[in-house]
């Protein structure tokens, strides 16, 4: 599990005079970042020196309360299942302050070279991930 | 069903040199609006005169094929589901030149005033959406 | 000089209900990409078949009234300047029903290789390009 | 003087493989708005207790360096010029691990109403960002 702390930035709300629903993707993005670099396989030295990409295949996010300017939040992200050419990570979004969730979501990614062709995920990688998969 | 042009722009491609996933939600809210407007209820207008708006409460999305850098893609949205204080749309991101679907998916959306709270569809509002409402 | 025309979407507008200034530089790109493609360059195949990028080494905008949710606008874009190695293209927004401009502004370029060095524009690439120079 | 910390995000990259140029304004936003929270008006009370806005009127930016994915940066922001109606701000962005600057630039903001008219900066607003001027 892993915690990034994220400020609701002018750019990112809309003229509801709340945060857009498509910055929470951007969001769980940093989470995933981060627990990724904490796991030992810095994205982009993955994408860098091991050629393999995980671009998202399938998202899906429940919003269930407003994120306004300028509040400090915080993503919690897990890495729930770690396949042999696929992984998925579970994400919520908080205020740092506490209180129920703002959101919910999940992003399923696929491996794949730099031809964009699926592939296995690399045998010392899949290793460092599933040292921090978590059920659930 | 409501068919809108989008060209994949400079800034909405990331690193791996096809467009970033979560502008395919922008994408979306693009055919939507579009489907209200010719719905006879123009989603601006919604919000300033009838005061309702019609935040996300749930995304979801499949991404198949990547779309590339000036690529011209149409997003196909239909309106599936209108209830008495939700609605639901469903997307489909195509090349213009035909072929294989490259992303598919929907958003729901909770009625609420301006003060934030739920609130139900005003009822001319609800007629003119269910005039578009399509099976899926 | 080329004209492109620009909806405001919801994501660009900003909790003040207008179009985040930022966004404004993506507008001025899109209208660049129309210009070089009218020139016969168009961007993409400059990049991928001349291994010739354009990075945007200046920017200036002066913003004079704002541009709202669902206006139709409308980028004018003119090549300016033409050199060696670089390019200078001036815009200048407007909505498409007349009026006053809602801003202005412009970018320079300068012509690098795949591997980030400074290079000299190709022969028929710079002929193009100034083909379609317009004197400010 | 300010410095805000930003690790570039991969939404913020582009096929180029380094972060788009508009981002920079968004990263220069965020550092304006710790100088106006460490001066003691923060800019989201500035707008929602005193009725004042700061639309951005002009911008300007020189870009020397690439960014790219993850790499940790830092805008140090500067409050130049404090008007009866008009700020000034300049920033640098810089590498946290030291170099030559990235890119520079400044934004220039008239103060507003909510009715969108100009207006003067309120006695209060104004001391406070008085007493964190900097000279060029």
């Amino acid at each position: 599990m892993t915690r990034v702390p994220v400020r609701v930035r002018y750019s990112e709300t809309d003229r509801m005079g709340v945060a857009y629903h498509a910055h929470y993707l951007v969001w769980f993005e940093m989470a995933r970042t981060e627990l990724m670099r904490e796991a030992g396989c810095t994205y982009r030295e993955v994408e860098d020196h091991d050629g393999i990409l995980f671009p998202v295949i399938q998202v899906g996010a429940r919003y269930l309360r407003s994120a306004r300017y300028d509040e400090q939040l915080e993503v919690v992200a897990r890495l729930t299942s770690v396949g042999r050419a696929r992984v998925r990570f579970d994400y919520e979004l908080r205020r740092v302050d506490g209180g129920a969730p703002l959101a919910s979501g999940f992003t399923a990614h696929a491996a794949v070279g730099r031809d964009g062709r699926p592939t296995g995920i690399p045998a010392e990688v899949r290793r460092r991930l599933q040292s921090r998969e978590s059920s659930e």
